[in-house]
């Protein structure tokens, strides 16, 4: 077939990796929305099993020689897209190459094996119970991390992070980190008492009925453009978004005594789902054409969240809605909204944590991480380092485990590396958004009367449409003419609490 | 490794065959459950990539070998079971092996495509909008039947009813169907006067508030031993059930105007999921530890549907519930239900067909499909050939293809060559209730006291437990004293009926 380039035959077998990926990607969603108890060791062999299988996809010896004829090929034959495409088909290869397929099936079964114990440890605490489970995720993520540093000539903590954040490393994170540990304390004091003097939010008191909380999760989430024609919004314990463009999954989780959590989460889980719509169609299945990194991701769901939806011109708009769902409920005038939705408090759960603090939970997560992968932390002083930490930038200690280094999903599951985008994705949304207004002024007006055209207009442009063609500093830079300005942020927390 | 033989490698391999096939249910499950309508294409993909993909699995040359090897080797040295488990490896072996890969992935991708019109085209009852697509999946199915007849050594249309029914041919239920269609006239007449004779039921005027058929439908579900800890109980438009043991899955729909058509539904499914959860754990994931075939799997849930669940002895248990379910609803009279629940009369739609009128629209759907496959029936005919097919044996006429040709999603997802097993297994429940009640005749007086235990003890140990030991055949046999006998059942309609 002298036709059929090996550039061609390559984009067919990342086409079947991408198609096989978003079937394993459903399989996880109903793992922790449908699935009963009693499905759960026969899932964990499926998704063991179809990580091995997707592993093998990546690291066929028939891929690789196409990756280097491609390489040596004249490059400058492909446009830019497929430059970049070829670029990111090289990525996974080297990810899924430096890692023997038993260690993949090995670790699958780990991670399900250990998450299912600690949902049940987890509201005892009783890390006990789970520590000898986390200790065979620990010891085959480092396992997985020392293979990956080896081929990328990175650190072994870089190595699990550049799974989720291409090209990111430890040493500039923990220079913003550092930064920010510096900025918090005084900040936050500065922050607590002017809210005090200002007068705290009145709490509205429930019980906020879980049905008039559903239509209401329902009316914002199509104001957001949430489309129930191509996507889900269910319930789950912990609210997350998964599916592609055409089937976007997003859950929610609702507390009959707090309505305001469950109408941020459906806001902040549409900011996801709208970057997956927004991907290049015409590379879908192809990796240039998915979602950057989840820096990216994360500042797409902080942007509609944090910047655009706890504006004061949003909540104005959302106070009429809000007070039509529940009628008899003192304290939802517009103003008391603002103060209930940026109050400042430190607090032991992170889900739940306000965005002066955040950071803080992601910091004490970042360093023991590190720690703990690189050795120089053991399981057994976890409980203690967290409770350490947390004293250290927050100054408060969780009563138990459950409230403190159990309350995650992410180690239990494998996640190592993860956590710091978070934060990385709140700065992020910081300097994007501030770009958006810059670019066109009636993003704010419009979000004011409840129509986000405009924002989206600008993030579908900008960022979606991009999928994977720059790396995350290119495209910061081409967006807001700087890479990742955590200057930004502080900016805004200023502005926003001071 | 010289103590791992070629039969354990065989195991590992189908091992993996098999927790893939569950994971592509659980997708199946999602399709017709969850996923919203614009996740079809998407899905269509990974469906189909998943078929080719499972199909590998059991083409690999490497497998090949090994059965070759395993089947050459002493067989004495294997138990019973593990030698049925190598003949099960070898029917599937043979099954997939007769068809390209190809075939395999066309086919899947015409079935969902195909699907997705029926769907629209079907209320309107346009055959026309759906026929193009539908002739793809027609000229598909009899490339692989002739592929698969010529590697069975059978006719075309009875590889594809091996598929679904092992060792069953066209020839044997030509015979049996040809017995029933020439007792039906008489019988049906007889039925329908002394129905009328003994006065109709009254029919329940609604509207049945779905909660209270939802709460009556769970509590039935229940005292059938379907458990939701390691099940699902959702809605779907056509019921149907799937899943493994630790997550069965069963959906009803329910109709506000007539609440007995879910009840007995559920039953129904959940006849299905006891079988499912009934198999041999010692066999988990091999092919001896699957259901024998569709024939027995029908079996299982017609005998709980319709010999255990529409027996005086259930009606008048039930009747208490279903009349605390609608306490202000007159004609929920036990003796009315019985009525009710039996009443007989020719209809369009096989789904809502009682138990003597049924098996005319499986004679009608065995002979056009029959007719189709082998080249003797054009598909631009077939809505006329339905038409004639109904007033010939059941002397009535759809008023349009939505209720006629087009009322199944059978065709047009590619199941040719299902239909039969229908009323084969409808004959086998009839045949297999008869043997339980010999062997342990308080079955039915615990029944009437809503407990199914003695009868799950029976169906566990003499059906469930063998999984796919033996044939069909051998199964009755053993069972009952004889292989499937059809004046069983017609002994069981005119015990109820007349």
């Amino acid at each position: 077939m002298p036709d059929r380039t090996a550039y061609f035959h390559l984009k067919e077998k990342f086409r079947k990796i991408s198609i096989f990926g978003e079937a394993s990607a459903m399989l996880h969603w109903d793992m922790a929305v449908m699935m009963p108890e009693g499905g759960a060791s026969r899932r964990s062999e499926q998704m063991a099993l179809m990580s091995v299988m997707s592993h093998h996809m990546v690291t066929d010896p028939e891929l690789s020689d196409l990756l280097d004829q491609a390489e040596a090929s004249d490059y400058s034959q492909l446009g830019v897209w497929d430059q970049a495409n070829l670029r990111e088909m090289r990525r996974q290869w080297v990810h899924a190459n430096a890692v023997p397929s038993d260690l993949v099936g090995a670790l699958s079964k780990a991670c399900s094996t250990c998450e299912m114990i600690w949902r049940h440890a987890r509201n005892d605490g009783d890390f006990v119970a789970v520590m000898p489970s986390l200790q065979t995720v620990l010891d085959l993520s480092i396992e997985k991390a020392q293979a990956k540093a080896a081929k990328l000539q990175t650190g072994i903590y870089d190595a699990l992070l550049d799974q989720y954040e291409p090209d990111e490393r430890a040493v500039q994170i923990q220079s913003i980190f550092d930064d920010y540990a510096a900025f918090l304390p005084d900040f936050l004091q500065t922050v607590l008492a002017r809210q005090k003097q200002n007068g705290h939010a009145k709490k509205p008191q429930g019980p906020f009925a879980i049905p008039a909380q559903e239509k209401l999760i329902h009316y914002f989430a199509d104001c957001v453009g949430f489309d129930l024609t191509k996507g889900r919004l269910d319930k789950s314990a912990h609210p997350f978004s998964t599916g592609y463009s055409g089937d976007s999954r997003i859950t929610v989780r609702y507390d009959k005594d707090d309505f305001t959590s469950s109408l941020m989460a459906v806001l902040h889980e549409c900011g996801h789902a709208r970057y997956e719509q927004g991907l290049p169609e015409n590379f879908a299945y192809q990796p240039v054409g998915q979602s950057r990194g989840m820096t990216l991701h994360e500042s797409q769901s902080l942007l509609l969240e944090m910047q655009a939806c706890r504006s004061q011109e949003f909540i104005y708009f959302a106070s009429t809605a809000i007070q039509a769902a529940f009628p008899e409920i003192a304290g939802l005038e517009a103003d008391n909204l603002v103060k209930l939705y940026r109050h400042v408090e430190p607090s032991f759960i992170r889900v739940d944590a306000d965005e002066v603090t955040y950071p803080a939970h992601i910091i004490v997560r970042f360093r023991l991480e590190k720690a703990l992968i690189e050795g120089d932390l053991l399981l057994k002083d976890l409980p203690q380092a967290w409770e350490e930490a947390m004293m250290e930038l927050l100054g408060i200690c969780p009563p138990h485990n459950g409230m403190g280094c159990m309350q995650d999903i992410h180690w239990y599951d494998g996640a190592w590396g993860y956590f710091p985008t978070y934060s990385l994705g709140a700065m992020s949304a910081a300097q994007l958004f501030e770009a958006a207004l810059g670019d066109d002024p009636s993003i704010l007006t419009e979000i004011a009367r409840g129509n986000f055209a405009p924002l989206f207009a600008w993030t579908g442009t900008h960022i979606h449409a991009k999928g994977s063609l720059l790396s995350t500093r290119q495209l910061m830079e081409e967006v807001t003419g700087s890479p990742l300005d955590p200057n930004c942020f502080k900016a805004h927390l200023k502005q926003r609490y001071l």
